[in-house]
Protein backbone atom coordinates (compact mmCIF):
# COMPACT_ATOMS: atom_id res chain seq x y z
CA UNK A 1 0.00 0.00 0.00
CA UNK A 2 2.61 2.27 1.06
CA UNK A 3 4.55 1.63 -2.61
CA UNK A 4 1.30 2.73 -4.31
CA UNK A 5 0.64 5.81 -2.47
CA UNK A 6 4.42 6.96 -3.24
CA UNK A 7 3.38 6.07 -6.96
CA UNK A 8 1.06 8.11 -7.05
CA UNK A 9 2.28 11.54 -5.44
CA UNK A 10 5.45 10.91 -7.30
CA UNK A 11 3.32 10.81 -10.61
CA UNK A 12 1.33 13.88 -8.67
CA UNK A 13 4.37 15.69 -8.32
CA UNK A 14 5.79 14.98 -12.29
CA UNK A 15 3.01 16.51 -12.88
CA UNK A 16 2.64 19.22 -11.41
CA UNK A 17 6.28 19.30 -12.82
CA UNK A 18 5.55 19.45 -15.78
CA UNK A 19 2.49 21.62 -15.66
CA UNK A 20 5.05 24.48 -14.14
CA UNK A 21 7.84 24.21 -17.26
CA UNK A 22 4.66 24.40 -20.09
CA UNK A 23 3.45 27.70 -18.10
CA UNK A 24 7.03 28.82 -17.70
CA UNK A 25 7.67 27.98 -21.57
CA UNK A 26 4.27 29.47 -22.65
CA UNK A 27 4.87 32.98 -20.82
CA UNK A 28 8.75 33.22 -21.67
CA UNK A 29 6.97 32.66 -25.91
CA UNK A 30 4.28 35.47 -25.34
CA UNK A 31 6.61 37.95 -23.78
CA UNK A 32 9.47 37.45 -26.68
CA UNK A 33 6.61 37.43 -29.11
CA UNK A 34 5.95 40.84 -28.26
CA UNK A 35 8.55 42.57 -26.75
CA UNK A 36 11.47 40.37 -28.86
CA UNK A 37 13.33 37.79 -27.20
CA UNK A 38 16.35 40.10 -26.40
CA UNK A 39 14.16 42.44 -24.12
CA UNK A 40 13.08 39.40 -22.46
CA UNK A 41 14.69 38.72 -18.68
CA UNK A 42 14.33 35.57 -16.03
CA UNK A 43 12.68 37.63 -13.67
CA UNK A 44 10.40 39.27 -16.52
CA UNK A 45 9.37 35.56 -17.56
CA UNK A 46 8.96 34.96 -13.70
CA UNK A 47 6.57 37.52 -12.66
CA UNK A 48 4.55 36.43 -15.73
CA UNK A 49 3.94 33.05 -13.98
CA UNK A 50 3.58 34.73 -11.12
CA UNK A 51 6.24 32.98 -9.41
CA UNK A 52 9.35 33.91 -7.91
CA UNK A 53 12.84 33.96 -9.62
CA UNK A 54 14.66 31.65 -7.68
CA UNK A 55 11.39 29.47 -8.02
CA UNK A 56 11.81 29.08 -11.59
CA UNK A 57 15.27 28.36 -11.27
CA UNK A 58 14.07 25.00 -10.09
CA UNK A 59 12.96 24.16 -13.17
CA UNK A 60 15.26 25.77 -15.55
CA UNK A 61 18.99 26.79 -15.32
CA UNK A 62 19.48 29.80 -17.15
CA UNK A 63 17.06 31.79 -19.45
CA UNK A 64 19.29 30.76 -22.34
CA UNK A 65 18.03 27.39 -21.42
CA UNK A 66 14.46 28.53 -21.56
CA UNK A 67 15.02 29.88 -24.82
CA UNK A 68 16.99 27.63 -26.58
CA UNK A 69 14.05 24.77 -25.61
CA UNK A 70 12.04 27.83 -27.66
CA UNK A 71 14.49 27.42 -30.47
CA UNK A 72 14.14 23.10 -30.77
CA UNK A 73 10.33 24.03 -30.78
CA UNK A 74 10.45 26.74 -33.25
CA UNK A 75 12.71 24.29 -35.52
CA UNK A 76 10.11 21.51 -35.54
CA UNK A 77 7.28 23.87 -36.16
CA UNK A 78 8.80 25.48 -39.07
CA UNK A 79 10.31 22.29 -40.43
CA UNK A 80 7.33 21.03 -40.84
CA UNK A 81 5.51 24.32 -42.57
CA UNK A 82 8.03 24.37 -45.16
CA UNK A 83 8.08 20.58 -45.85
CA UNK A 84 4.20 20.82 -46.14
CA UNK A 85 4.65 23.55 -48.77
CA UNK A 86 7.76 21.62 -50.69
CA UNK A 87 5.35 18.95 -51.13
CA UNK A 88 2.95 20.68 -53.04
CA UNK A 89 4.61 21.13 -55.58
CA UNK A 90 4.61 18.25 -57.99
CA UNK A 91 8.21 19.64 -59.20
CA UNK A 92 9.38 22.02 -57.55
CA UNK A 93 11.32 25.33 -59.37
CA UNK A 94 14.38 27.05 -57.62
CA UNK A 95 12.10 29.77 -57.39
CA UNK A 96 9.66 28.38 -55.77
CA UNK A 97 11.82 26.44 -53.18
CA UNK A 98 13.41 30.08 -52.61
CA UNK A 99 10.38 31.55 -52.06
CA UNK A 100 8.87 28.94 -49.84
CA UNK A 101 12.10 29.06 -48.00
CA UNK A 102 12.28 33.06 -47.64
CA UNK A 103 8.53 33.08 -47.42
CA UNK A 104 8.41 30.84 -43.96
CA UNK A 105 10.90 32.27 -42.38
CA UNK A 106 10.24 35.76 -42.27
CA UNK A 107 7.02 34.59 -41.44
CA UNK A 108 8.22 33.69 -37.86
CA UNK A 109 10.18 36.70 -36.43
CA UNK A 110 10.64 34.83 -33.05
CA UNK A 111 12.51 32.08 -34.99
CA UNK A 112 14.74 34.41 -37.21
CA UNK A 113 15.46 36.00 -33.43
CA UNK A 114 16.44 32.91 -31.90
CA UNK A 115 18.40 31.86 -35.22
CA UNK A 116 20.87 34.41 -34.71
CA UNK A 117 21.12 34.13 -30.71
CA UNK A 118 21.57 30.49 -30.30
CA UNK A 119 24.99 29.64 -31.39
CA UNK A 120 26.01 33.52 -30.35
CA UNK A 121 24.72 33.34 -26.76
CA UNK A 122 21.65 30.74 -26.24
CA UNK A 123 24.03 27.41 -26.80
CA UNK A 124 26.69 29.04 -24.60
CA UNK A 125 24.88 29.47 -21.09
CA UNK A 126 23.45 26.12 -20.92
CA UNK A 127 24.03 22.28 -19.37
CA UNK A 128 25.81 20.66 -22.25
CA UNK A 129 22.42 17.99 -22.44
CA UNK A 130 20.29 21.13 -22.98
CA UNK A 131 22.89 21.98 -25.86
CA UNK A 132 23.11 18.02 -27.20
CA UNK A 133 19.47 17.66 -27.16
CA UNK A 134 18.70 21.19 -29.03
CA UNK A 135 21.38 20.04 -31.26
CA UNK A 136 19.71 17.00 -32.20
CA UNK A 137 16.32 18.17 -33.00
CA UNK A 138 17.67 20.63 -35.30
CA UNK A 139 20.20 18.56 -37.22
CA UNK A 140 17.23 16.05 -37.37
CA UNK A 141 14.87 18.92 -39.03
CA UNK A 142 17.98 20.03 -41.30
CA UNK A 143 18.03 16.10 -42.58
CA UNK A 144 14.38 15.98 -42.89
CA UNK A 145 14.41 18.82 -44.97
CA UNK A 146 16.92 18.02 -47.14
CA UNK A 147 15.44 15.06 -48.17
CA UNK A 148 12.52 17.32 -49.71
CA UNK A 149 15.29 19.62 -51.43
CA UNK A 150 16.66 16.66 -53.30
CA UNK A 151 13.69 16.60 -55.34
CA UNK A 152 15.61 19.17 -57.03
CA UNK A 153 17.82 17.13 -57.93
CA UNK A 154 20.70 18.14 -55.77
CA UNK A 155 23.39 16.50 -53.43
CA UNK A 156 22.62 15.94 -49.87
CA UNK A 157 26.03 18.72 -49.43
CA UNK A 158 24.22 21.01 -51.40
CA UNK A 159 20.77 20.77 -49.99
CA UNK A 160 22.25 20.59 -46.35
CA UNK A 161 24.39 24.35 -47.34
CA UNK A 162 20.63 26.00 -48.78
CA UNK A 163 19.54 25.23 -45.36
CA UNK A 164 22.58 26.68 -43.63
CA UNK A 165 22.31 29.89 -45.93
CA UNK A 166 18.51 30.07 -45.72
CA UNK A 167 18.54 29.84 -41.72
CA UNK A 168 21.77 31.54 -41.01
CA UNK A 169 20.54 34.48 -43.65
CA UNK A 170 17.10 34.97 -42.10
CA UNK A 171 18.81 35.05 -38.39
CA UNK A 172 21.52 37.88 -40.04
CA UNK A 173 19.10 39.79 -42.75
CA UNK A 174 16.62 39.93 -39.71
CA UNK A 175 18.85 41.62 -36.75
CA UNK A 176 19.65 43.89 -39.48
CA UNK A 177 15.97 44.27 -40.48
CA UNK A 178 15.02 45.41 -36.87
CA UNK A 179 17.40 48.09 -35.21
CA UNK A 180 15.98 49.98 -32.11
CA UNK A 181 13.26 52.55 -33.74
CA UNK A 182 15.75 56.06 -33.56
CA UNK A 183 18.39 53.63 -35.53
CA UNK A 184 15.95 52.89 -38.44
CA UNK A 185 14.58 56.26 -38.44
CA UNK A 186 18.34 57.43 -39.36
CA UNK A 187 18.41 54.97 -41.87
CA UNK A 188 15.09 56.16 -43.61
CA UNK A 189 16.47 59.66 -43.02
CA UNK A 190 19.88 60.03 -44.08
CA UNK A 191 20.26 59.03 -48.08
CA UNK A 192 23.74 57.45 -47.90
CA UNK A 193 22.28 54.91 -45.51
CA UNK A 194 19.51 54.00 -47.58
CA UNK A 195 21.62 50.69 -48.08
CA UNK A 196 21.57 49.78 -44.38
CA UNK A 197 17.21 49.43 -44.56
CA UNK A 198 16.70 45.39 -45.09
CA UNK A 199 13.93 44.12 -47.40
CA UNK A 200 14.05 40.68 -45.46
CA UNK A 201 12.36 38.25 -47.57
CA UNK A 202 13.20 40.10 -51.24
CA UNK A 203 17.57 39.83 -50.26
CA UNK A 204 16.72 35.97 -48.84
CA UNK A 205 14.57 34.93 -52.16
CA UNK A 206 17.09 36.72 -54.09
CA UNK A 207 20.22 34.71 -52.76
CA UNK A 208 18.54 31.46 -52.61
CA UNK A 209 17.03 31.59 -56.06
CA UNK A 210 20.64 32.33 -57.24
CA UNK A 211 22.49 29.90 -54.80
CA UNK A 212 19.74 27.02 -55.63
CA UNK A 213 20.77 28.21 -59.36
CA UNK A 214 24.47 27.61 -59.08
CA UNK A 215 24.25 24.28 -57.12
CA UNK A 216 22.23 22.86 -59.88
CA UNK A 217 25.11 23.65 -63.25
CA UNK A 218 27.49 22.31 -60.21
CA UNK A 219 25.54 19.14 -60.60
CA UNK A 220 24.97 19.17 -64.22
CA UNK A 221 28.53 20.03 -64.78
CA UNK A 222 29.27 17.19 -62.34
CA UNK A 223 27.08 14.38 -64.51
CA UNK A 224 28.71 15.04 -67.94
CA UNK A 225 30.81 12.74 -68.96
CA UNK A 226 34.47 13.47 -69.09
CA UNK A 227 36.06 14.66 -72.03
CA UNK A 228 39.35 12.68 -73.15
CA UNK B 1 49.73 85.56 -25.31
CA UNK B 2 46.65 84.70 -23.20
CA UNK B 3 44.66 82.79 -26.10
CA UNK B 4 48.01 81.15 -27.36
CA UNK B 5 48.53 79.54 -23.67
CA UNK B 6 45.02 78.63 -24.08
CA UNK B 7 45.41 77.02 -27.45
CA UNK B 8 48.74 75.40 -26.37
CA UNK B 9 47.27 73.70 -23.48
CA UNK B 10 43.82 72.63 -25.37
CA UNK B 11 45.92 70.95 -28.01
CA UNK B 12 47.87 68.72 -25.39
CA UNK B 13 44.69 67.79 -23.62
CA UNK B 14 43.08 67.10 -27.21
CA UNK B 15 46.39 64.95 -27.87
CA UNK B 16 46.25 63.43 -24.62
CA UNK B 17 42.97 62.25 -24.66
CA UNK B 18 43.55 61.00 -28.23
CA UNK B 19 46.58 58.91 -26.80
CA UNK B 20 44.20 57.59 -24.41
CA UNK B 21 41.67 56.48 -26.58
CA UNK B 22 43.97 54.85 -29.31
CA UNK B 23 45.38 52.85 -25.63
CA UNK B 24 42.03 51.77 -24.81
CA UNK B 25 41.43 50.80 -28.64
CA UNK B 26 44.50 48.48 -28.60
CA UNK B 27 43.96 46.91 -25.13
CA UNK B 28 40.27 45.87 -26.15
CA UNK B 29 41.97 44.60 -29.83
CA UNK B 30 44.40 42.63 -27.92
CA UNK B 31 42.20 40.84 -25.37
CA UNK B 32 39.48 40.39 -28.00
CA UNK B 33 42.38 38.54 -30.40
CA UNK B 34 43.59 36.41 -27.38
CA UNK B 35 40.56 35.52 -25.53
CA UNK B 36 37.21 36.16 -28.12
CA UNK B 37 34.76 39.45 -27.85
CA UNK B 38 32.28 37.75 -26.05
CA UNK B 39 34.43 37.38 -23.02
CA UNK B 40 35.64 41.02 -22.73
CA UNK B 41 34.69 43.27 -20.25
CA UNK B 42 35.23 46.75 -19.75
CA UNK B 43 36.65 46.29 -16.45
CA UNK B 44 39.04 44.04 -18.40
CA UNK B 45 39.57 46.94 -20.68
CA UNK B 46 40.32 49.10 -17.98
CA UNK B 47 42.72 46.95 -15.87
CA UNK B 48 44.93 46.64 -19.11
CA UNK B 49 45.33 50.48 -19.75
CA UNK B 50 45.77 50.31 -16.20
CA UNK B 51 43.25 53.05 -15.38
CA UNK B 52 39.91 52.80 -13.40
CA UNK B 53 36.53 51.75 -15.10
CA UNK B 54 34.85 55.27 -14.38
CA UNK B 55 37.63 56.79 -15.81
CA UNK B 56 37.72 54.70 -19.39
CA UNK B 57 33.65 56.01 -19.15
CA UNK B 58 35.12 59.37 -19.86
CA UNK B 59 36.39 58.45 -23.39
CA UNK B 60 33.95 55.85 -24.58
CA UNK B 61 30.38 55.30 -23.80
CA UNK B 62 30.00 51.81 -23.48
CA UNK B 63 31.93 48.36 -23.46
CA UNK B 64 29.90 47.92 -27.27
CA UNK B 65 30.77 51.37 -28.76
CA UNK B 66 34.63 50.43 -28.37
CA UNK B 67 33.85 47.30 -30.40
CA UNK B 68 32.10 49.31 -33.04
CA UNK B 69 34.91 51.14 -33.32
CA UNK B 70 37.18 47.93 -34.04
CA UNK B 71 34.53 46.74 -36.11
CA UNK B 72 35.00 49.63 -38.51
CA UNK B 73 38.19 49.33 -38.70
CA UNK B 74 38.06 45.56 -39.07
CA UNK B 75 36.19 46.27 -42.05
CA UNK B 76 38.65 49.21 -43.18
CA UNK B 77 41.51 46.36 -43.54
CA UNK B 78 40.00 43.45 -44.78
CA UNK B 79 38.28 45.83 -47.84
CA UNK B 80 41.59 47.17 -48.43
CA UNK B 81 43.23 43.22 -48.12
CA UNK B 82 40.55 41.72 -50.07
CA UNK B 83 41.00 44.50 -53.31
CA UNK B 84 44.06 44.05 -53.39
CA UNK B 85 43.92 40.22 -53.78
CA UNK B 86 40.89 40.69 -55.89
CA UNK B 87 42.94 43.43 -58.88
CA UNK B 88 45.72 40.96 -58.49
CA UNK B 89 43.42 38.45 -60.66
CA UNK B 90 43.33 39.68 -64.43
CA UNK B 91 40.14 38.49 -65.41
CA UNK B 92 38.85 36.69 -62.09
CA UNK B 93 36.88 33.32 -62.36
CA UNK B 94 33.51 32.92 -59.95
CA UNK B 95 35.70 30.38 -57.78
CA UNK B 96 38.92 32.72 -57.47
CA UNK B 97 36.73 35.56 -55.95
CA UNK B 98 34.82 32.91 -53.77
CA UNK B 99 38.19 32.12 -52.03
CA UNK B 100 39.60 35.15 -51.94
CA UNK B 101 35.90 36.39 -49.74
CA UNK B 102 36.22 32.84 -47.85
CA UNK B 103 39.63 33.14 -47.06
CA UNK B 104 40.70 36.41 -46.34
CA UNK B 105 37.08 36.27 -43.60
CA UNK B 106 38.28 33.18 -41.89
CA UNK B 107 42.20 34.14 -41.47
CA UNK B 108 40.42 37.02 -39.44
CA UNK B 109 39.04 35.64 -36.18
CA UNK B 110 37.92 38.95 -34.68
CA UNK B 111 36.33 40.37 -37.72
CA UNK B 112 34.32 37.46 -38.07
CA UNK B 113 33.37 37.00 -34.32
CA UNK B 114 32.45 41.14 -34.55
CA UNK B 115 30.48 40.53 -37.69
CA UNK B 116 27.96 38.54 -35.65
CA UNK B 117 28.09 40.60 -32.95
CA UNK B 118 27.66 43.81 -34.68
CA UNK B 119 23.59 43.56 -35.15
CA UNK B 120 22.87 41.55 -32.54
CA UNK B 121 24.79 43.44 -29.83
CA UNK B 122 27.15 46.22 -30.42
CA UNK B 123 24.80 48.37 -32.47
CA UNK B 124 22.01 48.57 -29.90
CA UNK B 125 24.15 49.61 -27.17
CA UNK B 126 25.72 53.06 -27.93
CA UNK B 127 24.64 56.67 -29.36
CA UNK B 128 22.98 56.94 -32.95
CA UNK B 129 26.48 58.94 -33.73
CA UNK B 130 28.28 55.90 -33.12
CA UNK B 131 26.00 53.77 -35.19
CA UNK B 132 25.91 56.33 -38.08
CA UNK B 133 29.80 56.57 -37.99
CA UNK B 134 29.95 52.73 -38.11
CA UNK B 135 27.50 52.04 -40.65
CA UNK B 136 28.83 54.96 -43.02
CA UNK B 137 32.32 53.27 -42.79
CA UNK B 138 30.87 50.05 -43.72
CA UNK B 139 28.36 50.81 -46.58
CA UNK B 140 31.06 52.76 -48.32
CA UNK B 141 33.74 49.58 -47.83
CA UNK B 142 30.75 47.44 -48.95
CA UNK B 143 30.21 49.80 -52.05
CA UNK B 144 34.30 49.78 -52.81
CA UNK B 145 34.09 46.14 -52.79
CA UNK B 146 31.30 45.44 -54.74
CA UNK B 147 33.18 47.77 -57.75
CA UNK B 148 35.49 45.11 -57.77
CA UNK B 149 33.31 42.60 -58.15
CA UNK B 150 31.45 43.71 -60.97
CA UNK B 151 34.32 42.83 -63.19
CA UNK B 152 32.75 39.41 -63.03
CA UNK B 153 30.02 41.46 -64.92
CA UNK B 154 27.53 41.42 -62.13
CA UNK B 155 24.78 44.28 -61.36
CA UNK B 156 25.27 46.07 -58.29
CA UNK B 157 22.87 44.29 -56.68
CA UNK B 158 24.26 41.33 -57.16
CA UNK B 159 27.58 42.04 -56.11
CA UNK B 160 25.57 43.92 -52.85
CA UNK B 161 23.99 40.49 -52.07
CA UNK B 162 27.49 38.85 -52.72
CA UNK B 163 28.98 40.45 -49.88
CA UNK B 164 25.97 40.74 -47.37
CA UNK B 165 26.58 36.60 -47.99
CA UNK B 166 30.47 36.30 -47.39
CA UNK B 167 30.55 38.93 -44.34
CA UNK B 168 26.73 37.56 -42.89
CA UNK B 169 27.64 33.70 -43.14
CA UNK B 170 31.26 33.99 -42.05
CA UNK B 171 29.76 35.70 -38.87
CA UNK B 172 27.73 32.88 -38.56
CA UNK B 173 29.29 30.02 -39.30
CA UNK B 174 31.99 31.25 -37.45
CA UNK B 175 29.81 31.36 -34.32
CA UNK B 176 28.87 27.73 -34.94
CA UNK B 177 32.94 26.60 -35.50
CA UNK B 178 33.94 28.36 -31.90
CA UNK B 179 31.43 26.68 -29.50
CA UNK B 180 33.05 26.29 -25.81
CA UNK B 181 35.49 23.13 -26.15
CA UNK B 182 33.05 20.98 -23.87
CA UNK B 183 30.63 21.05 -26.89
CA UNK B 184 32.84 20.93 -29.47
CA UNK B 185 34.17 17.71 -27.61
CA UNK B 186 30.52 16.61 -27.71
CA UNK B 187 29.94 17.16 -31.42
CA UNK B 188 33.71 15.34 -32.59
CA UNK B 189 32.67 12.29 -30.18
CA UNK B 190 28.69 12.25 -30.74
CA UNK B 191 28.33 10.33 -34.50
CA UNK B 192 24.79 11.89 -34.50
CA UNK B 193 26.47 15.28 -33.73
CA UNK B 194 28.97 15.27 -36.97
CA UNK B 195 27.16 17.67 -38.93
CA UNK B 196 27.42 20.34 -36.25
CA UNK B 197 30.90 20.43 -36.20
CA UNK B 198 32.02 23.19 -38.84
CA UNK B 199 34.59 24.07 -41.29
CA UNK B 200 34.13 27.57 -42.19
CA UNK B 201 36.47 28.23 -44.90
CA UNK B 202 35.18 25.21 -46.91
CA UNK B 203 31.29 26.11 -46.51
CA UNK B 204 31.59 29.53 -47.26
CA UNK B 205 33.90 29.05 -50.51
CA UNK B 206 31.01 26.12 -51.38
CA UNK B 207 28.43 28.66 -50.83
CA UNK B 208 29.61 32.00 -52.27
CA UNK B 209 30.96 29.83 -55.90
CA UNK B 210 27.05 28.40 -56.41
CA UNK B 211 25.70 31.71 -55.75
CA UNK B 212 28.07 33.78 -57.92
CA UNK B 213 27.56 31.36 -60.22
CA UNK B 214 23.80 31.37 -60.14
CA UNK B 215 24.01 35.06 -60.36
CA UNK B 216 25.73 34.68 -63.60
CA UNK B 217 23.46 32.88 -65.46
CA UNK B 218 20.76 35.09 -63.95
CA UNK B 219 22.97 38.30 -65.56
CA UNK B 220 22.78 36.45 -69.08
CA UNK B 221 19.26 35.38 -68.97
CA UNK B 222 18.28 39.07 -68.73
CA UNK B 223 20.85 39.93 -71.80
CA UNK B 224 18.68 36.87 -74.39
CA UNK B 225 16.55 38.64 -76.73
CA UNK B 226 13.27 38.32 -75.63
CA UNK B 227 11.52 35.71 -77.82
CA UNK B 228 8.28 37.04 -79.91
Amino acid sequence: MKTEIQNFQRARSLEAKELRETAILNAARTLAATQGVRNITLGAIADRVGMHKSALLRYFETREEIFLILSGECWLEWSAAVRKELTEFKKPSALQVSLTLAKTLTARPMFCELLAQAPLNLERNVSLAAVRSFKLTALNEVKLIASELKRLKLSSRQAIDIIATATSMAGALWQMATPSPEVLALYRNEPQLAHAVVDVERQLTQILAALIAGFLIEKRRQRLPVRP
